[in-house]
């Protein structure tokens, strides 16, 4: 009833009789009142005017299950919702869902990770209702080898995500990083468990610095968020709403080829350092050279000063750009 | 000091003074009987004669940290061993500790599961005491690509581990199965903690049916053990230590190309419905040809009537062979 009486508000610019709430939903005008004193203490403005009835006067940054699926509309993304007010990952989180039998498509979301992970066991700062700290539960058919370029296609819908909801261009540092003004913005963490040839699942963490009004001083000259950046505050909602929906677009498009070969030229276009010299840190010796995109299989592929085109893998380097952001 | 004195005891063909071994030991003769008596418990024949000593008469089928550390010689399969009476699965646990951080090598041996895997989530049938039911944790530095090859690897090494101990001669269905008159009598199964392009761990489950004297009726025309194969028992740990030998040969080799190049010709000899047809289930359809065993990256060649060579992965599918066995 909440997500129904929720959505009513929305829809209506005017004041809502609870008269109509209660008409509509066949409920009592106490069942009404009690959900709208939830909402509110959820975080709504919800005004309440005698014989008028209710409006909603500003959407607060709520990001609660009823809020998230009044907006969402997606086919499966985010259609089994897990909110928690605190988790040490949410990727943590999600993988235990997922040994328990979680459906392909459940999202876990938290206003808090107390040890959010980046690659390589390194933290990822995520305070309290600031931030878009969330997982992506999947459990495709295709075979494990197709799964590494999930991260790339993500990067895809974050960007896509973030451009529509706040008019901020970033870039992608591949392979799982979406930049702004050279700062990290938000960083993609994909992880998962096969049985053999087959993928048990996947899970694809995404966070996004949203509202956070400034950063520790380490991290000041590489990360950034959207209220930084654009000197604005944004709900978090319609950004994952916008997100997950950007998502399926692209990854139904994956899926047709398996690989990168539809989606390349538009990651290409994200890609930041493009045409500029990199420097590839590798477990076998670190080496510079000009960046020139992805190829079909989501390989980094970098010109050497003789001409020779390495095809770098994700698992074995960092990238680094020379010039811009670290 | 218990897998000191067992080793004494092992090398001493005559009677093992109590006074030598506490001058060997630096301990008391409280001491070492105390730990006779133990190694009594756990199953070894331990005779112990007034002024001459203690003999080792029959090692028992004992299946302990102490017996299989005496007979160990790898560099780093099974250095770590965890030893359960009873578990879900193998696997299922060695996953747990690998999220602990338990070290490359790490083995997990069971006495019995309650809930032993299978492929596709079907059980594995792992009685108490009369099998090795056990799971190899590793941490490859390669990239996922490279894990599903282990399994193949896996196989060869438990096929020439029971050919050493037991002199028969199994073939190995591909790709995780080792059967023997066309009854399975080892089974694997390889899963895998991926992050990005990095493999987090592999774990190697094996299960071998030992000295099961008898399964369930709907078992006995697919399973058998090597006690109804050659009519006697045999003792595990010297087979656990034969498999985890051959086991670090053949991954040394796979490592040195991340293939199976250099083993292919030996995996191929061994392997069931070579040259004959097999029927082969896939989810786009069912079809029959001729088995022409693998190729490099680990995939079974199958030729069909019109002499197209199809390269089945083995995520995809299950091979059947016409004849000789399911």
């Amino acid at each position: 009833m909440k997500t129904e009486i929720l959505k009513y508000l929305k829809e209506t610019k005017e004041y809502l009789s609870g008269q109509e709430l209660c008409e509509r939903l066949g409920v009592s005008r106490t069942a009404v009142w009690k959900v709208i004193r939830q909402l509110q203490e959820e975080g709504y403005q919800i005004e309440a005017v005698r014989n008028r009835g209710y409006r909603l006067t500003t959407s607060g940054d709520v990001l609660t299950e009823a809020e998230l699926k009044s907006l969402l509309h997606t086919a499966r993304a985010g259609q089994t919702l897990v909110i928690l007010k605190e988790t040490d990952s949410t990727n943590n989180y999600a993988r235990k869902l997922a040994d328990q039998g979680a459906a392909d498509g459940t999202l876990v979301l938290a206003e808090q990770q107390t040890a959010g992970k980046g690659r390589r066991g390194r933290n990822w700062t995520s305070p309290s209702g600031t931030g878009i700290w969330m997982s992506l539960l999947l459990r495709p058919e295709f075979a494990p080898a197709h799964a590494s370029m999930l991260t790339l296609v993500a990067a895809m819908a974050v960007k896509q995500g973030i451009a529509e909801i706040t008019g901020l261009d970033c870039q992608i540092k591949w392979p799982n990083d979406i930049v702004l003004n050279g700062k990290k913005i938000c960083g993609i963490l994909t992880e998962m468990s096969t049985e053999e040839d087959s993928i048990r699942h996947v899970v694809i963490g995404i966070g996004i610095n949203v509202n956070i009004e400034s950063f520790p001083e380490e991290l000041r000259p590489k990360a950034t968020s959207l209220l930084l950046e654009a000197e604005q505050r944004f709900l978090r909602a319609p950004l994952v709403e916008a997100v997950l929906r950007s998502w399926e677009t692209y990854y139904e498009t994956y899926q047709s080829t398996l690989d990168m070969s539809l989606l390349k030229e538009e990651y290409n276009r994200s890609l930041a350092s493009r045409g500029q010299e990199v420097k590839v840190l590798s477990p076998k010796g670190d080496y510079t050279g000009v960046s020139q995109g992805i190829n079909d299989g989501g390989e980094l592929l970098v010109e050497m000063p003789d001409g020779e085109l390495r095809e770098v893998m994700s698992g074995e380097v960092s990238v680094r750009g020379i010039y811009g952001y670290v």
